[in-house]
């Protein structure tokens, strides 16, 4: 039988292979021909401009990773602060290693494409690969080691997944400002001020424009997941911990789960191919073949592991359902985001009547799309709470504990899902290197048949990443509520305590502070970009003739250091609030702050990430020539639209996945330190 | 001392006082000269108009309170349906006075601000106070009434909450849609097509459109405040009569609370008297003065009747708790939403960026907005429950009973902080009056001071009704938990129960749910009164040279009869999907859902209002000539946020107001009914 320290060797191993075949894609990927002098000298300012913003990024990270571990030593255990330490290190790493493999992979997409679309896919899915597997392998070989190095104290381990969420708020909100700065930005100068077009290498924000987008879609997204992935693993095992009986049986189910999944996702990867001259469709099929028959074969293999666990068959279904609801969630952010279907076109044909019609229906559309997803995640909790109630005899927590194993199954294929996401901005990379140097019109058309793909694969990936961001926030709390609870026999988590109801009450306040604080920061960040590029143009002669050579590593400075400033307060706050509302309300008002953010907080992020993306998508059906097409009043209605979502979907909503994890995961790492609060209520 | 049935007749007798004051006050605004004879022709159509909506209105109501009756009467009691018709009638009732005599003050306001301000003022606000005393005096005359015929049962009066809660429900939802409909389709076939300016009547939708002021902010807003005031007053019956020792002391105290209010209140109203040459300031002290001296009053008062409860003294602070959050949230509301104000103007700088950040920055202010009311409530929960439980001998029924009670403290003065509120529609329609039948500018300048007086205290009334919507909420649903509990000794309120969570989802998910259908069906009701309009103007002969009469009871009758059929569904929602959660996932998840749905109801709720105030005032700064004043792209930025704003302030917005009541009292009624859901959770 497969218990503890055997399953997590088990995982460890996987992780190992992982490793390796993250090496030989990373060669693959880098053999890869570079294409022309014109393109690798654009792609060398891309690649530039990210390593300034990741080294930026990483010396702000770095002193807060410092003063966190220093104060959970001095408060908690040193061992907790080196894990802690250790989850922010290998978060970083697999965002560092994602970014680079991305900044070099999209100008070999571009060259591959000059030969045919299958080269392009090639190229642009191994580096999603790399991103995907390389998220996977780190966050479970961290995990794994830590156990083995303390003898399976899950207490110190929940410090990995803490560290882990510091460095995705970080990247996801400091990159989600970035982005949308950089963007607004340089147009804002360049397109509307200078009248140069988008893309133009004389903009000095260009290469901000474009790191900006491996920033937001590949770091952010790579960060989100590796939390929930690491986040669900934990929470799984801090939950099984608890349970008297088998405790090392439960433990080690999400390792055995997760170790198999990752041979799985591997496997999914090499079902990616197509014909010579493939259509969308076949494009398209290609990739649901990855996703699907990883799927597939993580329920085959866990038929066999979960037996040899020693616990009930039954938990197989768990992971079962973890794995629909992931699908079903995904399936309808792609229908209300995508504009073959009504509710985008809804929102293009609110046009005729103007600005104000588009975004009412915008955001009508964005509130109607939280029912799908909260029917979905409510279904699943409950069956895997029954399940897992049933298969435990009857004991709440093994209940509980299926939540948290939903989760570990709704992401086992992460490896491959995240891989048809990552691929997306590099493929639009390399539609703008096709178009900067001047490439044959069939590159280009080669690109966006990919980029276009990457588009719908993303939205996937973001019903996955808010699916799983519930599920392992909630195993989180329930975890945290079992701690609390061995601390003090006296807490009761009864809806209607004292302390409670206010405690609901600002946790659900807090995901609108967060999403007005980041919505406002893009506007400030995007002001001081304006004012460097405008200084640039006044000032460096010859710089609109072509002869005069744009400083892009200021602008990028100037963009990571805002985006970073910005985000200080609505980062301290995540951390912060639940720690206040602990020491000083208690225990009890901090479990239904919680619940209330976690309630509150998953129905803005679906809200403004699928009204984002349903905006976006129909301002590109009216580009189709729909609704009077480009240059129509229902395109500039349109581009409005576009304009408002962008912080929606690339800032504000996607944050808020991070915000609901990291303050339970605080909650969770100082579960020992609340008592009844310092007003004793 | 005066306990229980006491109590109960001491409310009464100030009951039938309020009824005097309004008897009286109604000979008094009657007696008032009605003007010239354009004036009175103009003022006869809105009453035609008025009369055609309350018609319609009543004829559909009539057949769902009758269906909801026998229902009730079919699976609870008769005793229990019969209330539920009174609460019903009375609401109505209430409702129906105030329009009455709203839309005859109107043209009374027009002449005698003809004479002075003064005298203007004294209309207006005379007809404010109709509606604010016999709100006040219906609610409180049926639930003693009530009370009386059936020996103190409070389960049956928990009926007349729910009859208040259905009207107030309708009256604000398809109010709600009603006023924007009819506002759009005027505007957009007679001042864009047709090129008439506003208030012209020859538009056949004018009408609709000055009803539709009435309609939203005189009906609605009533049947909003007469829910709060019936379901505090029940909630905290309710919750005493659950407590063991000296329920009927428990029970009498809010009784004694609003009859004291209800002298307060009338004091208060005779506070209100300007000098003959007042300037705006003194307009807004004098209403303040009102306000506060009927707060003061009542604290003096109560320090009285408290003791005579046999209570402890410190129930009276519990009360003083009511009244100061009742008007923090009122001057934060004030506070995000006036011109004069930093969040106001940021948005409206923004439109020298566009739309767009317009959109955005009015979106963030919004959200930014939840933050005070969200602590003012917490703290004035986690106050009442402290003080309730520590003079209840740490009895947790008796601090949620203190919950219902500082409800109760809130709107102990609504006689006069309705009146204060329900004037300004009158003022603006005098407005357009005076402007129709070509009054001299001097009138029309002093109906705009009145005007623009009334948009400060309408923030003010926005603020009490969203503050007391949660606590009565709140203390409906302690009611309905005290209710379950004694039905089902097995209930807890455990926040990890298998079904709790997926409630809290559900809940939370509600509010958006009901926000988009609300705000689609603005807009497919203003598509209709297009068509008809656009119909009457090619169809009837001379209409635009003024020759023809317009149709108006045509146009008035579809916009009704369309708000009220978009309503239904809605409005259904409401009502069916806590009895369907109650019933399939058990008592547990319904409680889950109470409090899911109010705290994200409560956000959604100020963010929709807050943002949709603010955008509206930023519009109004830029046509004092800031930012380039009227016409310029500035202020075309501010009518798309204006016109995105309508749907959240004056329908979306405050319905959620009465959704989160409406489900409570639903719970609260039918809570004998169920048991541990048919899954058996």
């Amino acid at each position: 039988m497969l218990q503890g320290t055997a399953s997590v060797v088990f995982a460890f191993l996987f992780g190992l292979m992982a490793i390796g075949f993250v090496l030989w894609q990373i060669r693959n990927v880098l053999e890869e021909d570079t294409g022309n002098e014109k393109m690798q000298e654009i792609a060398a300012a891309i690649q530039e401009g990210a390593s300034a913003f990741l080294n930026r990024e990483y010396t702000y990270l770095a002193g807060f990773v410092v003063v966190v571990a220093i104060v959970i030593a001095a408060f908690l255990a040193w061992q907790t602060a080196v894990c802690f330490i250790l989850g922010a290190v290998a978060s970083a790493a697999a965002g560092y290693l994602g970014m680079y493999i991305a900044v070099r992979s999209n100008v070999r997409t571009a060259a591959a494409a000059s030969r045919s679309l299958n080269d392009g896919l090639r190229v642009a899915f191994g580096s999603g690969t790399i991103m995907g597997m390389s998220v996977v392998a780190f966050s479970i070989l961290g995990i794994t080691v830590l156990y083995m190095i303390f003898g399976g104290n899950i207490d110190y381990i929940t410090g990995f997944g803490f560290g882990a969420s510091s460095i995705a708020l970080f990247a996801r909100v400091g990159g989600g400002i970035y982005t949308k700065a950089a963007d607004v930005g340089a147009d804002l100068v360049g397109k509307v001020e200078q009248g140069i077009p988008e893309d133009d290498p004389r903009n000095p924000a260009v290469i901000a424009d474009n790191v900006g987008d491996n920033v937001g879609d590949v770091a952010g997204m790579g960060a989100d997941l590796f939390e929930s992935y690491s986040g669900s693993i934990i929470a799984a095992a801090a939950l099984g911990a608890t349970i008297a009986t088998d405790s090392l049986a439960y433990i080690g189910l999400p390792f055995l789960v997760a170790g198999v999944g990752i041979i799985s996702a591997l496997v999914g990867t090499f079902l990616v191919k197509t014909e010579e001259n493939a259509g969308q469709e076949e494009l398209l099929a290609t990739l649901r073949k990855a996703v699907w028959g990883a799927s597939g074969l993580v329920l085959l293999l866990t038929a066999i592991v979960v037996p040899m666990s020693g616990l009930s068959f039954r938990f197989w279904f768990v992971i079962l359902v973890g794995l629909v609801a992931g699908n079903a969630i995904a399936y309808f952010t792609e229908y209300y985001t995508s504009y073959t279907e009504a509710p985008t076109q809804s929102i293009a044909k609110a046009s005729e009547t103007g600005d104000a019609t588009l975004i009412i229906q915008g955001l009508a559309v964005g509130m109607l799309s939280t029912v799908a997803p909260v029917l979905i995640v409510a279904v699943a909790t409950l069956l895997s709470i029954w399940i897992g109630m049933t298969a435990g005899g009857g004991n709440m927590t093994s209940g509980l504990y299926a939540v948290a194993l939903a989760g570990v199954g709704m992401l086992s294929t992460l490896g491959v899902t995240l891989a048809t996401d990552a691929y997306g901005p590099v493929a639009d990379n390399a539609g703008g290197i096709a178009e900067m140097s001047d490439l044959p019109d069939e590159v280009r058309d080669r690109t966006d048949a990919l980029d276009s793909l990457g588009n719908t694969t993303a939205a996937t990936g973001k019903g996955f990443a808010i699916g799983s961001a519930v599920l392992t926030a909630l195993a989180l709390m329930a975890a945290y509520v079992g701690v609390a609870q061995a601390n003090n026999p006296e807490f009761t988590l009864n809806l209607l305590d004292p302390s409670m109801v206010p405690g609901i009450l600002i946790g659900a306040m807090l995901p609108y502070l967060f999403a007005a604080l980041t919505m406002t920061a893009v506007g400030k960040a995007a002001y001081e970009i304006v004012l460097e590029v405008r200084r640039q143009f006044r000032e460096i002669p010859g710089l609109m003739e072509g002869t005069g050579q744009p400083d892009y590593k200021t602008c990028v400075g100037i963009s990571t250091q805002s985006a970073l400033r910005e985000m200080i307060i609505p980062g301290a706050l995540a951390v912060i609030v639940p720690l206040l509302v602990g020491f000083i309300l208690g225990a009890e008002a901090l479990a239904g702050l919680l619940i209330g953010a976690i309630a509150s907080g998953f129905m803005l992020a679906v809200m403004m990430a699928n009204a984002g993306g349903a905006w976006d998508n129909a301002k590109k059906w009216i580009e189709t020539g729909q609704m009077g097409g480009k240059g129509s009043d229902a395109h500039k209605a349109a581009v409005v639209g576009d304009t408002v979502g962008d912080p929606f979907k690339d800032t504000s909503g996607p944050s808020l996945n991070i915000l609901i994890k990291l303050m339970s995961i605080v909650s969770l790492v100082f579960a020992s330190a609340f008592g009844s609060g310092i007003l004793g209520l």
